[in-house]
This record gives structure tokens, sequence and C-alpha cells, in this order.
């Protein structure tokens, strides 16, 4: 694995210091909000694969259009059915083969004058152009997006050669944040938290699920977000299903909801957070201490994230909550999962997971119990590992189950 | 491959026949924008699919979260990270090893109490469930969108079986649209129509590219799609990337402007046409000819396209009336492609792809000329293949570049 950089100052000015700081942060928000990578930074962040990729005796890492592409070339556009690969070779320019009429695309990248370009039109082998850039035997990892479609083509196209998932080079550079990276999520989270916060506007009783979603989807664009990307409003039963999306059921009165939202920012970097609200008084005489538990194994997963912990100890730490509450069949997810340019990216924190956790990992802490034919809750925070090994919340809306 | 089923009775009430016909199927055109399969359609697909797996000795298809999932299972959602797959075995139910808290949507899809389900948690490795239901040595069809995440897992758990694409199953099925996939193409290319018929009120001096996108998508939902899944508003010397999609450039009177619109029907049947106009009198001297004569090229590859016709063959005549105009070098994509669930699926009208029409195919045939740092002009209809082995346009806005 490659070094890691690791974040800097601008953690430090994150919520949870004092009203001073904070205030100073969210000026900086606009920023924070749209900030996208210059063309060193590509360069770095390319340079660091390909010396991955060297270290681990690779000829080439290839990628394709999807967070990866995102994350090393500012771009994650392309056909599905048209090969567009960036293909990244120790000490030589990275080589990009694009589909013809993607090029123009391409050529308004800020990355564009450092490419070594080979577009191909409709017809051509796009394959063989990648093998050609490579020893006759070639070691490759390749983007774990490359559909099935590409990546048998590819392979044969490869032979003798054999491709194994870029992922062991790219999840290791990506799931440690650069400190612009932390700031764009700390803010998008922020955005995302002023929507739960104002959530009783929208969440009443006899308003439908879908109408809800639809409010808060305003919202979260409204506060920020370059659009929502999943707006879960899961009230009464539905709430057991930790999945479901919303409805056209009618909220009552008494109703628990989970209300599960986020998306990207222009920055595309991504907020993620759960509430569990009721409307009223709880129609379930279990719901209030269920609530409780819940956020007490938030609380307990939280405490549990410092540096060198493993991710499944933090899994661990949230589930013997739970489970001492014998409720422990009803926590029927992972407890987190990372954050970043995608929704959900490592490090998972899962059963059996024994990587470390390092400073510049963000992920969520998102503990449940579901309660089939009942009611669901669930409580998600996304938690950074600061400079000084120490989680950190990106999202500080209150977690208490009463809407005012 | 397996017997292909062909269109019926619907399709000969599709545009093109006396006005009484046509609206009739306007009458209908709010079922067909809304149709989905019922329960005995999705096991006759899976049972067909079967059938070709048994023809080619393969002991199982394995389809994940996309296209195909939907055709068969009328669901394509899906964590992207956690596999979930529909194994389709010929001679036995179709198993679905799916996260256990994707199963309560999945419980409430049409198919649901025809599937075997195998729930995995978080932290249990879900290849071996899939490779535990097969034979120990196993030929295995994948779907073509399985993303190498999954592929090489899978194919290591699978070993010492060799897994190659479905999409030598699937599209010979996905390709030849049934008659109800059929009235679904068509009434979602009317609601296409009816927005670049209404263009003028958007496409105006002095307004953005971006603005007219804007109006552009509210009327295709406002006509009937489910969203607006891509708005190009290619204005000038954008109109020469083909894949542009729309800008904050100020539209001029004298710029030629490619409009290229469209997206799913609540039916999850795509529409996608483009028209290319211009606001006033052109600035570039070339723009009337050059129109018309990409509308020749489309008019050519209209008229060949008939049943038996070889794809390649629509491409060549579509590109040899540009060829004769001294422009095919201009001409920098393939004629056309499939569209249905996907926006792009089989067939390809391409060089090379001498796979012949049959009834029930739908496509576009859409030519275009594009002159770097000046203009382009590309005109696009989806046609399909009729029961007697006609083409039929199922886009039937005018073709002329004035804007009344």
């Amino acid at each position: 694995m490659a070094a890691q950089s690791t974040p800097s100052g601008i953690v430090q000015a994150l919520p949870g210091g004092a009203s001073a700081s904070v205030r100073l942060v969210i000026a900086n928000d606009a920023y924070a909000l749209s900030w996208t990578p210059d063309l060193d930074r590509y360069l770095s962040r390319i340079r660091r694969l390909a010396d991955s990729a060297a270290n681990e005796q690779l000829d080439a890492v290839v990628l394709v259009p999807g967070p990866d592409l995102l994350y090393y070339a500012g771009r994650d556009q392309g056909s599905y059915e048209r090969l567009t690969a960036l293909v990244i070779r120790p000490g030589r320019d990275p080589l990009l083969v694009v589909p013809a009429l993607e090029a123009p695309g391409w050529a308004q990248t800020t990355l564009a004058g450092a490419l070594e370009v080979t577009a191909w039109s409709d017809g051509e082998d796009p394959y063989k152009l990648v093998a050609r850039a490579l020893p006759r035997v070639a070691k490759v990892a390749v983007d774990d997006h490359v559909p099935a479609l590409h990546l048998l083509k590819l392979n044969a196209a490869l032979e003798p050669s054999q491709v194994r998932l870029a992922s062991v080079l790219t999840a290791p550079q990506r799931r440690i944040k650069e400190s612009e990276e932390l700031a764009a999520l700390a803010a998008v989270g922020r955005a995302n938290d002023r929507v739960q916060q104002a959530v009783s506007q929208w969440l009443r009783p006899g308003r439908t699920e879908a109408e809800v979603a639809s409010d808060i989807a305003a919202a979260l664009v409204h506060e920020g977000h370059a659009h929502a990307d999943f707006v879960i409003v899961a009230s009464g039963a539905h709430g057991a299903s930790p999945h479901h999306g919303c409805s056209d059921t009618v909220i009552l009165d008494g109703d628990p909801v989970v209300i599960d939202i986020g998306g990207p920012a222009p920055s595309r970097y991504n907020s993620d957070s759960t509430r569990t609200y009721c409307l009223g008084t709880p129609r379930d005489p279990d719901f209030a201490a269920v609530h409780a538990l819940v956020v007490a194994a938030q609380e307990a997963g939280f405490q549990a994230a410092v540096e060198g912990a493993s991710c499944a100890s933090v899994d661990a730490a949230a589930r013997r909550v739970i489970a001492n509450a014998g409720l422990s069949e009803h926590f029927i997810t992972r407890t987190g999962h990372g954050i970043g340019l995608e929704v959900h990216e490592e490090p998972y924190l899962v059963v059996g997971n024994d990587q470390p956790l390092l400073p510049g990992m963000v992920f969520s802490i998102e503990p449940g119990v579901y309660l089939p034919g009942r009611f669901g809750v669930r409580i998600e925070d996304i938690v950074a590992i600061d400079q000084s090994g120490r989680p950190m919340r990106l999202n500080a809306s209150p977690k208490t189950w009463t809407l005012s």
C-alpha cells in the first residue's frame, strides 16, 4: 500500500468545537460544497496509484467511468456499452482510450493536457487498443466497476495476462480523505443536518410518505446538495425494512418514522444521515425504549471508533448494546460504510473486517433495530477519524424522536 | 439461441396508419405508458431463458440488478457492493440470493411467490451461496452488467467452472419486443414527439442551453415520462460534440441547435429522438445544406431497415449519403442503437454487425454530421420492424429546422 496522506488544519475547525470556529467553517461551506481538485491534485493522486501499482509489480491499472475515474480524473461519465478506459502505468503518462464521440467532453477536463489520448470509432476494437499499450504478458488491475461486458473482452484481449481487482490499490488511497475532502464531507453533512432539523415542517399526520419525501428532497437541494440521491421515509411497519423508500401510505399520529436521507454536493461528496422520529405519542409501547437503545448503540459505536481499532470492533461495540437487550436478531445490517464520492465505499464496518481505522477515514455508524410488522429504528451519523485518532461526528442534528 | 416471439396485433395500430387508428392508439397511451408485465409474462420470459441455457448446455444464468433483472423479474434495484443474484436454472425454480435487508423489497414484487429465496447477512459470503446451488463443475453465463467486484469473486467461488456473458442468451430475447413492449415504446415515442413539436416555446435567442434544457426536462415529464434521462441542447459549435449535454452558453440568433432528448415512461421503456433546429437565419452558410443531407441520410437508413437486412447494411445506407457529399469523416458515430428498457441496447447499427433485422426489433436511426468549431446536425427517429418486415417510425415530429 502507498503512503497515506493525512488530513490537516481544516479538520480541527469541524463541528464540536466552539461556536466561533463553527461559524467560521459555515462561512466557508459554499467553497467546500463545490470544491473540486485542481490538476496538481489529480496528478498526485495518479502518481500515488502508479507507485502502488509498481510496488505490486503491476503493469497497469485500468479505470472506467464511475467513482474511481471521478477520483483520479474528475470525470465519471461514459457510455455503458462503449469502452472508456484510463490506463495508469508506472513511469508513463496515463493513457485514455475513449470513444471518438466522447473525446470532446474529455478535452474540456482539468486533466486533458496530461493525457495520452487514443480515440476509437464505432466498429473498432477498443480492447486491443488497451492491450497494445501494455507488455505482451501484463499484470493488470481493473476497476471494481468494470462490467462483465468489458471485463471478459478485455481479459481475452490481454491473454495470457490475468486481471485482478484494482480496489486493493485504489481503496487504500480513497478511504483516507484529504483535508479538502474532509471539509467537503463536513459541509454536505451540515447541509443534511439542516434538513433533519427542519423535518417537523413536513412530517405531519395525514401526509403520505411520498409527500414528505418530496419536500425533503427539495430541502436537500435548497440546503446545498446537487440533488437528493435517496430519501427514505418509512413509517410504521415500513421502518422494519432498512431499504424501504417511500410509498403512498398516509402517516398517522403515533407512527414511528425512519428518515434516512442524503445525496451529493456539487463537489460530488455525499451526505447520509438517519433519524427516527415519532408523531405524537408512540402507538407501540416499546418504541421509546428501542429508540433509546439504538441511540446508545450508536454512541457505543462512536466511542469505539478510534485509530487502530478494527472496523469489526466498531460493529461489535454497537452490536453488543443491542444484543445485551436481547434484540441481536433484529439488528440485521452491518454497522456502517465508508462514504465519499460514493455513498457506500470502503471501509465497511462489518464482522470479519479486521482493517484498522486510520486518521482521515470517514464512515457511517448506523445501528438499527427492525421489528417486522411493527416498526424500525435506525440512527446514523457520518463519523471521521481526526488527526489525533479520535472520532468526530460530521452530523450534529438532535437524536430525539420528538418533533417540535 | 431460443425461438423468438413476434409482435402481434398492437403493432398494426401504430402511427403511420389511418388517423382513426392513430387516435385509438393515443387513447390507449395512458395504459401503454405505464404497462408492466404480469406474473405469467415474467415466468414465460424466465422459461425461455432457461430453455436457451439448456440448449447451450449451461447450468445457470446469473442476473444482477440492472436491465436484465428488470426484464426477467420486474426489479432493477440493489446495492452495488452487496450481491443480489437471480440464478436461472433449467428445470428448477429461479433462486434469488439477496442481502437480508433487501429481502422485504423483493417480497413485494410480482414474482415473489415463484422464487426460491436465500437471504444473506452482512459478513456472510454470497458467492458461495450461488456456487452451492450449482453443480461442482458448472457452466454459467453471467449478466453483462455484473461489476468486476462481484464477477471475479463469483468466478473464484465457481472454480473450476468458467463464466461467459449471458447476453448471448438474453439479448436475442430482449431485442425482439413483445407487442406490449412495442406499444409502450410507441406511446413514449409520441410523448417525446409532443415535446419536440413544442420546442419553439422554449428555444429562443438570449436563453441559455441550460434554461432550455430545464424547460424541456419538465415537458418530458408533463407529457408522460417518469423523468428526463438526457436532454442535450447543443448550440453552435457545441453541436459538433455528439454527447455535449448543455451549458450556460447563451443561444444566439442564427445558431443551429441539436436537441436530443428522452427518458423512460413509468413502464420503464425509453424514448429518444433528435432534431436539429436553427434560430432565425442560419449564420453558417452550409447549415441548411448539411441539414438536408442528414435528413436524406436518415431517410436512406430508414428505407434500408427491412427484415433480413443486416444491421451493418443500415449503417452503410445512411453513411453512403453522407460520404457521397464528401463528409464521411464528419459522421463519427454508428448509425443507431436498439432501445427498450435501456436507452442503448442491442441491436447496434454499426459496421461489422452482420446480425439480420427481424420483426419486433426497435432501434434508433441517427446519422449526423459534426463539423468541429462550427456546428453539428443529427436527426434521430426510433424505428421498429413491423410484422410484415417493414420499418415503421415511432417518432413523427417534423424534421424541418425552422422554428414556428
